[in-house]
């Protein structure tokens, strides 16, 4: 039996820019974009383009997307002007998107108030916009604000903006419950009226989350014919946030209810890669993963009673109501971390290390990664340091140079014509081969003086990393215990455009970057081939991780 | 019309302390099962006496509730033993609680594999130990656990769990979606189809998140006819947590679909009090209140679009879909690049200041706030440095410190037993009323050291920020043209439970750190009334946010 097509439309990053504390740069957009792309959501929306300088530029230089359509949002042209004569919306159209979504108001104590203009031309003004999106060959979509409060307050106007929009030639008609405050027993019998005039594969959704409804309202109007579902990773987005597409696809994937009767773009390797999508965005936007999040979270599949815990191990179905591997995810069971071990030998393959999982050094960095984890190391954003830690630990990594030492110095004071300046200076002792080299650097700040000290003179090692550079550089602190801890990724990359994510942990914020930029240097050596020093110098003390070998 | 009473159970004491890192204490159990009370819940679960020591104690002493009924949980009894002879059970009946909810099983898959016992047996241990709670005085609650995975298995023997616990003399009948996995249509059809044969006024739900649903859920058994909700307050709960109270109460008590049909034993006043009980379940827990709950969240009505902005000003049903006030909560109208003038004074308002829209100083104020926006400020966080920034602007700050300078050392070396060791040390120069102080810190980190110095000797404000604590510390890198910058945001808490956040940027890290550890400062001075310095100093260079006027 066919099985009916949801399509999937996500607004990370228009809508779940609207997030407080949210600020995506070009950069952020676009790496989004391709992990989005990377898991085939159907529609990518990427911003506003004309809005704000961000969105400009990120349409200015789309990212290259494999099936994912872009879409550029914006605003049905005002009343009053013709198409040709609106630059908000040439702003969008010149965007040149393969898709355009148009937001237009469907409620009319907005058009009244709101507008301020004659009910009737606002429906003109939604024709005329989508018809305009149409002859410019991009396919158009329309969002219906408010549409459920409208409904509630005229719903012939309400559905006769819809109409509008639908014999304009939208695709897509998406009701959105814009203030939020829908339940779902709501959404099911206004979508089952509204299909009886717009065909449901033309309609979408698009639910936020002020009830804690924004999921099953999704779930409700797709039950009503919706074929079209709008949200964000991890539910971001403003107030309480959007649908939470990281739960939605499960449900429509995992849950027989949908799974028999639905299909979405999305495959099965590809949902095995949701928690860690879910996890990059959290990384983008500096903020501690939810852990509590359905499916994805750290602790969506951690079982704490005792009685919980054998029963998952006898019959992990009476406490797990899918496999956590399904979406990516994994047990955590205090006591024995059954997962743990496969999991390792799985990222250990990814990282192109063969080991067989009896191995018993599997076990070994398996106790090692625990015990880092526990001091606050994060590894899901860090592979370049996950594998170094393993090649250490298996014996694969070569010895590279040793640093015996640092000293950094930061000092505010009025300079000599009364201005006040922040100078930052480090010194740092490195050797190679047995040679000792000294070198001094100055920088905007203690780390920047660091990293110049460091790389100023590795040696022989020098031609290996000319072309490095830091790209991002990210401190987050942690209680880990009583103790306050400081976690350091960065993120470092090279003229061939490789990129690589380090972390460092330490209580001291110079010492915890000192240990990602060094596996960030180390890390490169390893890629470029460079030979092992003559003098392999025994480990001093128990931190390994952050030297090269040394 | 009189409406239907629907009774609700909070199980945040028992359910809720399964959750990972959650570990309450006796004093901390009976301060939340107060609060509960206060609310005007009608049931609270304590825990399971007998089960461990904080249980044992809190139930010992039980706290004096107002119109709430205590509940202890516990199993039924084992089959093969008399409930007479059955410690377990023994333990939760001597309790004396005016209510007692035992959990078995109802799934057959459970009872032939975890219980391994005949079925019939398992139905005649539901009877008997339901009858004794009934025979001890006590009102008998009946949790079914995994319901509905027992429904889909063996509906006819799931069923007939229910039914020997209905003969029993159960008050209640708990379905329970034990793992999570059920959706709300499922939800719904499966619970009227229960109500044919156990009356909705005998039936409870008792949801978990793991499908994003659990409110969801408990909504759709309501309208299948249940009239008792178990839930939990912010949704606390193993995994992914249990049916959030705090969003479920608000649905039932302001949605009219609920609001006609349906009353709780709630007030209008309890319910204005939500937020505040909310906040203090996570000061118990120390954890950041999530931001984006629905209802109760810091974000729930945060508007940070431009449009949404003006909007809301002007009618706030457009972008609120109830009063905040009606849960205790308020509006947030951030600061950002988005905002306007009305953005700009209705922020000042919800600061104590007091301007006129077409005053002048609003103009310069909002140019500079762009200004430093484009420069990397963000403002949404940091509502304390955004405070201060307009006092100073509209000359409302006084002065009360003076940083001349100061210096950081962090060197990592080799001590005198061959320890690899890192150390940090900071001084700073201040100056009050005309009197230079000269301070050195020591810490964990530059940021640490130079916090530690700042707060050693500010003379006579230093009794005004004893309290003061570094709550949270986050750095970003941020790329404004072609240079890089760091942007740090500091929360900060006093022992009134205040908390602000302050931001600073700057090339520097330990620069931009100082920055907001000196707005965390000067923002506490204000709070605290503190007089200004008798030596106002004329600010020197341009960076005139980051010291106290100065």
């Amino acid at each position: 039996m066919t099985r009916e097509r949801i399509y999937l439309f996500d607004t990370t990053l228009r809508d779940g820019a609207q997030t407080q504390g949210v600020d995506f740069s070009v950069t952020d957009k676009r790496l989004i974009a391709e992990a989005l792309d990377g898991l085939g959501i159907d529609y990518i929306e990427g911003g506003w383009p004309g809005a704000n300088p961000t969105d400009t530029a990120f349409f200015g230089e789309p990212p290259a997307l494999r099936t994912a359509r872009l879409t550029a949002f914006g605003m049905t042209k005002r009343a009053g002007r013709s198409v040709q004569n609106d630059p908000g919306l040439a702003a969008v159209l010149d965007a040149k998107t393969p898709a355009v979504c148009l937001v237009g108001k469907t409620w009319d104590y907005q058009v009244d108030v709101a507008l301020g203009v004659p009910r009737e031309d606002n429906l003109r003004a939604i024709y005329d916009s989508i018809a305009e999106v149409a002859r410019r060959g991009a396919e158009p979509l329309f969002d219906a604000e408010h549409f459920f409060d409208g409904w509630k307050a005229n719903r012939d106007y309400a559905l006769s903006c819809l109409v509008e929009a639908l014999e304009a030639g939208a695709r897509w008609i998406v009701l959105c419950d814009t203030n939020g405050g829908t339940v779902p027993g709501e959404v099911f019998e206004i979508v089952s009226e509204v299909a009886k005039t717009i065909p449901g594969d033309r309609l979408g959704i698009h639910a936020h989350n002020d009830t804690e409804n924004a999921v099953a309202n999704s779930l409700a109007a797709i039950e009503a014919g919706v074929r079209q579902v709008q949200g964000t990773l991890n539910g971001l987005g403003e107030r309480c946030g959007n649908a939470n597409l990281c739960s939605l696809i499960p449900n429509l994937m995992l849950k027989d209810r949908y799974a028999k009767r639905f299909e979405t773009g999305i495959g099965e390797d590809a949902l095995a890669r949701l928690t860690s999508v879910s996890r990059l965005l959290d990384e983008i936007l500096n903020r501690h993963p939810n852990r509590h999040l359905p499916y994805v979270g750290g602790s969506a599949f951690a079982h704490k009673g005792g009685l919980h815990v054998s029963a998952v191990l006898k019959a992990p179905e009476t406490y797990e109501h899918v496999k956590p591997e399904s979406v990516g995810n994994r047990r955590i069971i205090p006591v024995s971390d059954q997962s743990g071990r496969s999991n390792i030998v799985s990222r250990l393959r990814d990282a192109g290390i063969e080991v067989r999982a009896d191995d018993d050094r599997i076990g070994r960095l398996l106790e090692i990664v625990k015990e880092r984890e526990f001091q606050g190391y994060a590894y899901d954003a860090a592979e370049a340091s996950f594998e170094l830690l393993a090649r250490r630990t298996l014996g694969q990594l070569p010895a590279f140079f040793c640093v015996d030492g640092f000293r950094v110095l930061v000092e505010r004071r009025f300079n000599a014509v009364g201005e006040l300046v922040t100078v930052s200076e480090a010194v740092v002792k490195v050797r190679v081969d047995d040679e000792v080299l000294m070198s001094v650097g100055e920088g905007n700040g203690p780390v920047n003086a660091l990293d110049q000290a460091l790389r100023k003179d590795l040696g022989r090692y020098s031609q290996f990393i000319e072309d490095l550079t830091l790209e991002d550089y990210k401190v987050r602190i942690l209680t880990s215990g009583t103790e306050a801890v400081t976690r350091v990724l960065i993120e470092s990359r090279d003229a061939k455009g490789r990129r690589w994510g380090t972390v460092g942990v330490s209580p001291n914020i110079v010492d915890a970057s000192f240990q990602a930029l060094s596996d960030a240097i180390v890390y490169k050596l390893l890629r470029e081939g460079a030979p092992a020093s003559g003098a392999a110098v025994a480990p001093k003390g128990g931190s390994a991780s952050w030297a090269g070998g040394c």
